[in-house]
């Protein structure tokens, strides 16, 4: 009897979609996959490897490194999952402030609950918080119509891409150093990635005139740009864009029709300047000069909870907001949102609590400022030991850093380690990256999955790892590797 | 003064990417709107409607509908998200069973907390139970490096049709009637909707013949077919699949090499069929007739905690298990599940309770399988008091439901009414839909949302309203409306 069959496409990688293959996510590639197997192998067998512990600094995830929730987030949120406790009401004061228990009923009565469905674009008091939160940061006007709740950042900048990439001609400008986010969802989408370059020596700071190289560059290779992308403050570099900055950047955006995506996700963490955001200059230039067409400027500006001192990456929530799109394209961005139904309603929740904290006379007030000051001076203690230990380092010169949650120093690799590496078919800041974390067990990533000028070579490092225990393994194995090679 | 400014692509429409543009997604569509609309009119002014409350027939999502959260899930996810209950013992064991307070100290060690992110195909221990729970299901292994933690069902469909279509000639085919989620996706990747028609006459069945003939006929247009998609229970159909007609499934999906996609969201949603699983049936045919090549079927099955008696729709949580899937593909699959992050982390935890229920014996057993209980005679009967009421209108005729949340009978529309509708440039179905939202406050979706045979015309209505009054102003604004055109 003759079996009768066909294979199907999975049997033939070449015949799925090449866009898939393409994307490199660093964050979440082979490194942080091979921190994961020597972390089972430790947990099996303890004295198998050269150290006790797997120090991820591969991804800004906060809470795996150690740092603590904030107590009112997660007293609402406790309440918003088991309402049975706000009807305990002898027992639940005691356990629960006042403010929190009212913040779950407030939220509760606007939604159909924690696990209902909320509308796609996210729930409507929750974004009239986001709204009146912008305003008072920017003194400027936002509307909640121009709100919208997301899964994380991620799902904004995939929507966004979705939406702007429809021809494989079509680019954005994208800075290099990135956030590999970006350049994985531009190779998904099938658009040109359009790299223009931050200035290392100057803070990694972005020039109008490289803007314009870039721009140029990429038109006259047939690329249409549409968008640009600013990660403000700067990830993976730990830069911080000044107002005067922002304006000649959306001078340029004007200049030459090009949409500004601003992802300001790190805008709590900064240490020396203060935040701007694009939102903020873009209404001014629009109030001062109401005849220069700034109304023609499109912005998306977008954050999370996941970052700042909140730290809840696992919750997935966020927001964009979209400033001068036109009805019709509004409506498209609306439909992509309802094709991902909602984003999670716990998730929303916490953006509600971001964007409208304990005010001054709640109960949880003191509370909840403390420890938004202790993990921000936490963060920035960290951040000036590991500063401090990369610059003792051989061959590494380090940025100062002002803000997000990383630094991205260059290293000087010896000639040998850079044949080595071509030898092995690999990236030499890999092949540095995997020999310590195999020697070490402390996690970072190269900066190739992050872009750079060629024959240069970083390394990215979250400092969210506590204490400086590490730091004296890591800047003796980083110098045992330097050695080898020298 | 020259103002010097360039617009950006959002000015004109049709340079963004048009596949959105080519996305309907009915659920969440003008009548969705609608009713959003008339809710807040009734908020501001309660007397100026001929109604006084919407019921949001349109969405399958219950808690918004007045379905109570399965208490166990609610418990520990309240202690996830704030553990200090837990060290509060004393308290914490008069409001918390501790089979709650183990299954939350359990999840919050495995991982960073409810906060962190988790890997991205979800947390191990959660894809352990997810294999064990299937074990148990199908009688058959199951690997937990084959299951994919999700963000609801929505995100395995977002990735799977992003992976399988690559050029615009490719396709799926897909049931019609089917749920939207499915023909908009495929819009958006640009990929061909395939269709084959489910039998309404037989309970809306799936027949060999027709999935060949549907084959058969997008071959012939050029079209490459990669998969096939079957939603059992059915949305909006409400069949359920036997054995049989699972088995007969697998052989077309063999012979003619096209990976199945079995989105089973609906399983615990069944009323007088038993729910038979596609890997199931695939494990016995490949252990039953080693020989016969069903290890080249590849099978993709999706599960999700916002149906079944759970409803938890609002915390996005879901798994899909790959089957027969070659390493590169998975590789491929593993990338765009990273791209995403990860899922929820609370909808992972929600995922684990799904699939590990508190065990006889448990302090929570008894409440829990209660309610699930009770839920599930609740919606059946709901089913019954509305199958009722479709059967009593006039012009209406409705196959008997077995399964999910929906009813989804064909209206035969006296001519005035098709004409009126077909002068106002909508379809019959969508203009008797909106006429009934006006001047009842019942949201059900017009069959045109989800696909069906030329000149015939559906309604789809989910059974999750309660109580019977409301049934009463469906029947009557239903004869109203047909009154006014026979």
């Amino acid at each position: 009897m003759t079996v009768v069959y066909k294979l199907n496409v999975f049997k033939d990688p070449e015949q799925l979609n090449q866009n898939v293959f393409a994307a490199q996510y660093a964050v979440r590639g082979p490194l942080a996959v091979r921190a994961e197997e020597l972390r089972a192998q430790l947990k099996e067998k303890p004295d198998s490897l050269p150290f006790t512990e797997i120090i991820n600094a591969n991804i800004g995830n906060p809470h795996q490194m150690g740092q603590i929730p904030l107590t009112f987030i997660r007293q609402v949120l406790a309440l918003c999952q088991y309402p049975a406790l706000i009807e305990n009401a002898e027992i639940t004061q005691k356990l629960f402030p006042s403010d929190a228990i009212a913040r779950a009923k407030e939220l509760l009565e606007e939604t159909g609950g924690i696990g209902a469905y909320s509308s796609s674009q996210g729930v409507p008091l929750v974004r009239r918080d986001v709204a009146r939160f912008i305003e008072e940061r920017d003194g400027f006007p936002s509307d909640p119509n121009h709100i919208f709740l997301t899964t994380g950042a991620t799902q904004a900048v995939r929507m966004m891409i979705n939406l702007l990439i429809a021809r494989p001609y079509h680019g954005i400008l994208l800075p290099i150093p990135q956030y590999p986010l970006y350049t994985a969802s531009m190779a998904l989408y099938g658009g040109r990635t359009v790299p223009y370059y931050l200035n290392e020596e100057t803070n990694w700071s972005v020039s109008v005139e490289e803007l314009q190289r870039a721009y140029d560059a990429g038109t006259a290779e047939g690329t249409e740009i549409r968008a640009v992308v600013f990660i403000n403050p700067g990830n993976p570099t730990g830069s911080c864009l000044n107002e005067k900055a922002i304006e000649d950047i959306l001078g340029f955006a004007k200049r030459n029709g090009v949409i500004v995506i601003a992802d300001e996700v790190y805008q709590a963490n900064v240490y020396d300047l203060p935040f701007v955001s694009f939102k903020k200059v873009l209404s001014r230039l629009q109030t001062e000069n109401p005849n220069d067409a700034w109304d023609k400027v499109s912005l998306i500006s977008i954050h999370s909870v996941s970052k700042g001192q909140l730290g809840e990456c696992g919750q997935r929530g966020g927001y964009m907001e979209v400033t001068n799109i036109p009805e019709a394209a509004f409506k498209q961005i609306y439909k992509l949102a309802s094709i991902d139904v909602c984003p999670p309603v716990a998730g929303q929740f916490i953006v509600d609590i971001l964007v409208r904290p304990p005010k001054l006379g709640d109960p949880s007030h003191d509370l909840y400022h403390k420890q938004i000051k202790d993990v921000h001076e936490q963060l920035f203690k960290q951040c000036r030991q590991l500063h401090s230990a990369l610059s003792s380092m051989k061959y590494v010169k380090c940025q100062e850093p002002r803000g997000a949650m990383y630094l991205h120093p260059r290293i000087f690799f010896p000639k040998k380690l850079i044949e080595t590496a071509k030898a092995q078919g690999a990236e030499p800041d890999e092949l540095y990256c995997m020999e310590l974390l195999e020697s070490t067990g402390i996690c970072i990533l190269p900066g190739s999955g992050f872009g750079q000028k060629e024959n240069e070579f970083h390394i990215r490092t979250t400092f969210l790892a506590q204490g400086e225990e590490y730091l004296k393994h890591y800047v003796a194995g980083h110098n045992k590797i330097m050695e080898k090679y020298e």
